[in-house]
């Protein structure tokens, strides 16, 4: 690795629970690659946690652990602090104190942000800190970066958000499987959708956590949890989902943030709310199901966009933490070298790997061929797949039309390398059951 | 305004066409917006269009406007050049003279990046100005900052994209309509969807172009064009989309990147390919139709994540073109009141908006009532509706089981406010004929 110019950014986290465990695998594991683009080392350092013990054996002998968040805070060495405690207690404490002592914070904590977001970000802007939080709100999609970055042009008008996975898990098996709220709680929870105290989840209030620091942003007004109107999902009744089904609507518990205006176009207030919803069946984020997230955005430049993915878990989660350590690392230097590279790895740390040919892709093939109609044809064929190694996930035999007597077969194989399939067509082509040229599309089933 | 600390940010624009006239359009009319983010004016200064007459009346007076590109890229005043000319040669040239003489650059030219872009990328670096052009790819989807920011703690294993608007237009309506390739062509150039002279989108040739930018911005190679596999859907057939269809597929032109890693886990070459895929329906990729873009990014720690939007348009495009030029002003200076805010605003740039009482909100309603079964029912409903100007969008009248005396009225309102619906919820529970609490649920069209 060429630019080590800037050295190591020297990090220390607090709490290394399911995400602070996550955040650590993942900078370990993409060390490589996360040097290549940030264009130095980021590097946890020094870990607090109250169960000392464990948490060495997280991050083995070469980092230190201590139980008390304050020798982080305070320890000199330390550029950046992850907050990963949770709550608002020693968490907001901690926070303050490290930005106290000149220190850039990320922390994941919407809790934290929604009510004492005012006074830390306050605090930050005093000492010329940064307090980057992307992995507060639908975990790994980069939503904050793209309403504060990325839509920036844009008046927002309105976002709308699947941003809680429990809930979200908890309507679609209501729905799939017509039981009723107290049982598919039971089952999320045996599953580890859904805490052994769900309060937080299905009475809304983390949802409304969320959307009120995403219609901060989009709004530029400050965080005001104490002003959201909140309701979960505990009164929703099985009938209410299947008219609304009847009717063609699906659902959801959506955080809703809008800007109101009156007849002339002039702001007048914003709205902020988490209930559950009826949308259209139709939209695509009707269909966002399970644990996933998706959050629409409607500005007035760019239209409706939609960000999708997991909203929770360790890895997800970690991967807007590390994203925020980078923005933050960038910052500690204006060198034009250490800015975001153009494409994304720094230009000495480029890669070498070829753009393969086509015959070396590897997908899986939907296979169209005309053949006469009469026994033996498929066996001809499949037994050409089976001596190229090409293994059949499907076959589709069309009726010959009456009195016809040429037919349509369609195969669809796994995957396999593009060449053995070059190889198979060529030798089904040349069967004198075979009346036309294979008709070949690909096939990724994206997983 | 407060924090005119910086002074404006001076842009020179080249090409004022569609993309151009809506980029000047959305800094217009979003100025104060993009000021109170940026914490400092971007001002169009200087145009050039071969069409002058025509530039000027666009931009008005206060603009100076030239024939010439030359007179912009050469102009000491101007900070950054906005290169919208299109095409590989007078565009290529004055890129390369913006850089040469200090100027940053913001282009939407996806075909300039994908076949010379490790020119210009290395003479900007030299140079230590940015090229931004998140514009060239998804127009107003914030895809380029996601990959090369939001995700930068992924190791990235493939990128699939639908980010060609006019061929997903045309195969949603060869599959909605079962018609043949050439009439929907028609159809799409009589509705403005595909150029005069199609090729560019139909060959693949503008899809490949875009897969080859994200594909060196996942995996940190060189932009390579000319390595790229490309299939257009000139050649598709309506039967093969019956056929996919029956199999549980749709089909699709994707643009795919796709890192390939032998057995332990080495990698040794990268996938890039265009051609029409079939994908699984139940994916919510396939559920992406007409002119919509999507883009789905598969991360080894995020895992799955998915970009929505419009990917043309005069200011989807410009909404991403006004993001780069807000991330390049940010550069301009290293003080840390001029990096991103907190809350997207700067900090004395705040609204004092009110979050408005739930009483107050707009959103149109589902609302269940138990009833007695008989004659009037309704129209007392109705009626009382009537009386707090709220009007009814769908009524749906559960038939009373055998033997039964109560039955269930559900009916959908259009858009009102929540204390109209209040009352009117109310009044009707006193009726006598209604027999339990009206359950009232939110209903949100989302356009």
């Amino acid at each position: 690795m060429a630019n080590e110019k800037f050295g190591p950014v020297r990090v220390g986290l607090l709490g290394i629970g399911t995400v602070g465990g996550g955040t650590f695998e993942v900078l370990r594991r993409n060390q490589d690659e996360i040097r290549r683009r940030a264009g130095r080392s980021i590097l946890i350092t020094k870990v607090a946690d109250l169960n000392v013990a464990r948490a060495q054996e997280i991050v083995g002998p070469g980092v230190q652990v201590v139980a008390d968040a304050r020798e982080v805070v305070n320890d000199p060495d330390i550029d950046v602090v992850i907050e990963l405690i949770g709550g608002y207690g020693i968490a907001r404490e901690m926070v303050l104190a490290a930005i106290e002592n000149g220190k850039h914070v990320v922390t994941a904590n919407k809790a934290l942000l929604a009510v004492h977001g005012s006074e830390i970000f306050l605090a930050a802007s005093r000492k010329g800190v940064m307090v980057a939080f992307e992995a507060a709100v639908a975990g790994g999609i980069p939503i904050i970066k793209a309403l504060r970055e990325g839509l920036t042009a844009n008046r927002i008008e309105w976002i709308a958000g699947i941003i809680n996975g429990t809930t979200n898990f908890i309507l679609s098996e209501m729905r799939d499987k017509g039981l009723p709220f107290d049982q598919v709680l039971k089952e999320a929870q045996r599953l580890g959708y859904a805490e052994a105290d769900p309060t937080f989840d299905i009475e809304g209030i983390d949802a409304a956590h969320k959307i009120t620091i995403l219609s901060a942003i989009a709004f530029g007004v400050p965080v005001q949890f104490d002003r959201a109107h909140v309701e979960g999902i505990t009164a929703l009744q099985g009938e209410d989902i299947r008219y609304a089904e009847q009717l063609g609507y699906r659902i959801k518990l959506l955080g809703i943030t809008r800007l109101r205006a009156d007849a002339a176009g002039r702001p007048f207030g914003i709205e902020l709310r988490v209930h559950p919803t009826l949308i259209p069946a139709r939209r695509l984020i009707a269909s966002v199901e399970g644990a996933m997230n998706a959050v629409w955005v409607k500005g007035d430049a760019v239209g409706h966009t939609m960000y999708y993915g997991k909203g929770a878990g360790a890895e997800p989660t970690a991967s807007a933490v590390v994203a925020d350590l980078v923005d933050v690392s960038r910052m500690l230097t204006s060198d034009p070298e250490n800015r975001v590279p153009h494409l994304a790895f720094q230009a000495e740390a480029m890669s070498d790997l070829p753009i393969l040919p086509v015959e070396r892709i590897e997908t899986a093939y939907y296979l169209r061929l005309r053949v006469s109609d009469e026994p033996g044809v498929l066996a001809d064929i499949t037994r050409i797949l089976a001596d190229e190694r090409i293994s059949i996930d499907a076959v589709l035999q069309r009726e010959p039309a009456e009195g016809e007597n040429q037919t349509d077969i369609i195969l669809l194989t796994h995957r396999t390398i593009e060449q053995q399939v070059d190889a198979a067509i060529a030798r089904i082509e040349a069967l004198p059951t075979v009346l036309s040229k294979a008709i070949r599309i690909r096939l990724e089933e994206l997983v």
